[in-house]
């Protein structure tokens, strides 16, 4: 058995660039991109990649030089997810959201040897390359380390803004269709960088393997089952995470991509009807922005829409609202690490049955690892043991597989504490329920520990979100004499006035155990967030630990209950 | 980028394997099995795969180890599918279909350490071993060197039949559950050993890695679609490349897997009707089958199910009254040396619109490469360049990719032949079509070359076939004084008498061209087949040769067709 030899044959190092190169071939005049006005096939699409990327080769792009990326969903974005690796290079789509001082930080750690921008980005690129220039003089690093500037004009319509001496377009027009890239040599190689949000230190730059996108791009298509001929809407940013991997999944599908600039109501109906969309990813803000839409923004539906979502899950009234409007939403839990998705919430049939808001209970579950995940495990931080199926116990999410990052790109003492023991450490807990089914409580530093019980925030928030005049809540622990840490909860109002803390505090009182009900309530304007829309908890604690000097028992809190909380 | 090592947590070997542990942990309580009156859960199914592993360890078996076995579609052969490589060894199943002397020949040429034999086939194992052991004599190996042999008896109703000393049931009894298998150090280990059917010379001893099957069972249920809650039914032998990789592939969507003993009429329907099957593949005699089950035999089927058939592409009419039954065939093409199905003919929505003739046209193609195959080719045996994609040149079809065999075992100079430069030669003809879908029209031996054209005998034979009075034909080259080669016909009437040769005739000239019609039609009673059902062409060729001596022209062939044919 073990005579028998590795040849080009039977082994190819596994990479995302396979699926495009296949698509050209089985798919070559089914439409590959939609953007306003422009549509490219599959088979365009792979010619323009390897344009692109004999492009990259002339600039002098070899094999591990970063490649950065400051774009919205436009088909240039798209094209650089195959075009970049193809040349060897690393493609490092940056955060739009991101300012000056954090996108330089990024472009230096990266050593980026390429800076792409959209024309909409070049004021704020224009002020991180002078950050760049400013700290790089300091260093006294010299000019050339500077990454060339090449902006991305508007293939639909034109602007003329410029910045640096190249064009997008001016690439793809003088680049090699017969080019077909470098071979791989390794699966292990660097396919790109992503650089995590950061809401609690430094951001860091995650590294992904072919082989991870590919194994990642491979088990998400199949857990979420996304068919042939799926129209896949891009409401998803493709920085994160490299849109999830489906910027390689489209591909691997023979799928349409339906890029928009903006996520706006108008635009995502739009595109539905126009282009008959059968899948999107987005954030579960989305939801209140087609909730919300104005009548002329909308849209019939006519077939149903399937939506992958993270983050918070949603109550069952808006997923009922949701449905009622034509969306099917399936839930997800990822990060940045894992190449996006982990946990997808598989729906099973049976489930159908069930009342509407028990049906909302299932799928606000994180649900079953993906397939490229070789383990998944829940596990008591103590003790290291696997938490029961209980649907109640608490403990890390750990994840062990090949669709795991390689590391923090020039970090060893980050990445060797994100790898122990042969897991990744998610940081983020769970519980299992009895099906086997995972369900996120918080992320570690987020669980509130009160009087010796775990407290989960993210539980807290998500029956206050249920309050008819809530907006938005976040949740973070604050010092409390007798029971060491209690939850404090910051609101902010659909219309400030409406209601008052012992009001709040009597509704929680009836929807969640006693010692979970928040010892305080904080109402503010707005919650402070990060660049990709994270609530900063690190803030919001600052703030509680301050305030604990003034609490005073809430009404509700009487004599009576002294020993419980 | 380069310095990021490798550790357990992000590099962890591929294995199918990984499939029935994930299932066990998310899909527990489902039902995995279900055979007669038995029914297991994957929670069960997973804990027995443990114990046979531990006890085949007890058993002395080690790494790279062959285990064969002689069995139907029954439980124990799909958990040995796990449990054989859990416990580092190399699963052999054999082809129920061959006689004593071919299986005693796949035991010495495998050095099988474990036979298991289902107690059906006990006769035939007693006479394989009484063969084995008069060969290994003749050479004066010991007895030691003979497989232990181990009767599995029938686990829903036993039967007390024997074989050796010990049992199937014993060894899942006796084994330890907690046993999780040993640690797959290199995904390119061994994990499956197929022999082939040999229509045309000795059978070879194909060997599967763990990344191989592990990469063909994901894009399996990829390119098929198949969705999480199937119900699979076991009309195809798991013997066959070990059952086109679903044998995993239901573990790894955490399905039903409905076994039967016999695919006979009843078996199917009974299956459908009860346990509501979704999948099932089958080779397209089995559609003969269905078609004439007799009415009790029959159930009403309520809703579509899916099968994925390979071989001779099924006619317009065969389609459309499967179809009426409620059968939606998919047709892919595959070889041993591929891990099964290589190309899978995936559906386009807008075929629908199309005239029922011209979808089984559509249908009949194998369709596109599946996603673990970095590359497919159709290419011109002489130059090496690939065909255009025209439907009409003709080329052989080579193949590429991390799922393709490891190679023959014990055969450098066969494994040699089937690698070359880089590709795997299927020694298939097809054309590829504008829209890329591959079209097989024959083995490359199977090709008729006459007056320099390239004459496929399978596209000659899907003509034929649907001639009323033909119930099965099969097309040779016959030498020919003119033409070098022309085509001759065996068949097989439905009716014997019932036409004439002539008659044949003229209803080719009116459906192919000129060129392509036989020059002989020989009436024969049956086709000679081999155990696995396929076609001996040699032997058909050898009479045909002998014929070629007593040609007389054709009737329709006028002289003034001189130049022509």
């Amino acid at each position: 058995m073990n005579r028998l030899q590795k040849c080009l044959a039977n082994y190819v190092p596994l990479s995302p660039l396979t699926f495009i190169k296949r698509a050209s071939m089985v798919y070559s005049n089914r439409t590959s991109v939609v953007y306003a006005g422009v549509r490219f096939t599959w088979r365009q699409t792979y010619e323009r990649c390897c344009r692109l990327a004999s492009s990259l080769r002339f600039l002098n792009v070899v094999k591990n030089d970063v490649v950065s990326v400051l774009a919205p969903n436009v088909p240039a974005l798209y094209e650089m997810h195959f075009g970049v690796p193809m040349a060897g290079g690393v493609l490092n789509a940056i955060n739009t959201r991101l300012d000056a001082r954090n996108i330089a930080n990024i472009l230096r750690h990266s050593e980026a040897k390429i800076f792409f921008v959209d024309y909409e980005y070049v004021p704020l690129a224009s002020e991180t390359l002078r950050l760049l220039r400013t700290e790089l003089k300091e260093c006294s690093i010299v000019e050339d380390d500077m990454p060339l500037v090449i902006v991305i004009d508007d293939i639909d319509t034109p602007t003329g803004v410029r910045l640096g001496q190249w064009e997008y377009e001016q690439l793809i027009n003088h680049g090699n269709p017969q080019y077909h890239g470098e071979e791989l040599e390794d699966e292990w190689d660097a396919i790109a960088l992503n650089y995590t949000s950061g809401t609690t230190s430094n951001p860091k730059g995650v590294v992904y393997s072919h082989r991870g996108s590919f194994l990642s791009t491979m088990s998400l298509i199949n857990g979420w089952e996304m068919s042939t001929e799926a129209v896949y809407l891009w409401s998803l940013p493709m920085f994160h995470c490299n849109g999830w991997t489906f910027t390689w999944g489209v591909a691997a599908k023979g799928g349409t991509n339906v890029c928009i600039r903006k996520t706006t109501a108008e635009n995502i109906y739009m595109s539905i009807s126009e282009h008959k969309v059968t899948h999107m990813c987005c954030a579960p803000t989305v939801f209140n922005i087609l909730i919300e839409a104005k009548p002329h923004e909308r849209r019939k539906i006519t077939s149903k829409i399937n939506i992958l979502t993270g983050g918070a899950p949603p109550p069952a009234t808006l997923l009922e609202t949701m449905e009622d409007l034509g969306f099917y939403i399936t839930h997800a839990y990822g990060l940045t690490e894992a190449t996006g998705p982990a946990l997808v919430c598989e729906w099973q049939t049976k489930w159908n049955q069930l009342p509407k808001d028990h049906q909302a209970k299932l799928k606000a579950r994180q649900g079953v690892s993906i397939l490229s995940l070789a383990d998944v495990n829940v596990r008591n931080k103590e003790t290291m043991e696997s938490v029961p199926h209980d649907g109640t116990t608490i403990g890390e999410i750990v994840l062990r597989g090949s669709s795991i990052m390689k590391g923090y790109l020039k970090d060893e003492k980050e990445t060797a504490k994100a790898f122990e023991k042969g897991w990744f450490l998610t940081g983020d807990v769970g519980v299992i329920h009895t099906d086997g089914y995972i369900e996120i409580k918080d992320r570690s530093k987020d669980v509130i520990i009160s009087g010796g019980e775990n407290i989960s925030s993210v539980e807290i928030e998500s029956i206050m979100f249920k309050h008819p005049d809530i907006l938005e809540t976040a949740v973070v622990a604050m010092p409390h004499p007798r029971w060491g840490e209690s939850p404090c909860a910051f609101v902010v109002l659909k219309k400030p006035g409406s209601t008052t803390e012992s009001e709040i505090l009597v509704y929680c009182l009836k929807h969640m155990p006693k010692f979970m009900v928040p010892k305080k309530v904080v109402f503010v304007k707005e919650l402070p967030k990060n660049g990709t829309g994270k609530v900063m908890k690190m803030e919001l604690r600052k703030v509680a630990k301050s305030l604990q000097i003034f609490e005073t028992t809430p009404t509700y809190n009487k004599r009576s209950d002294k020993g419980s909380h």
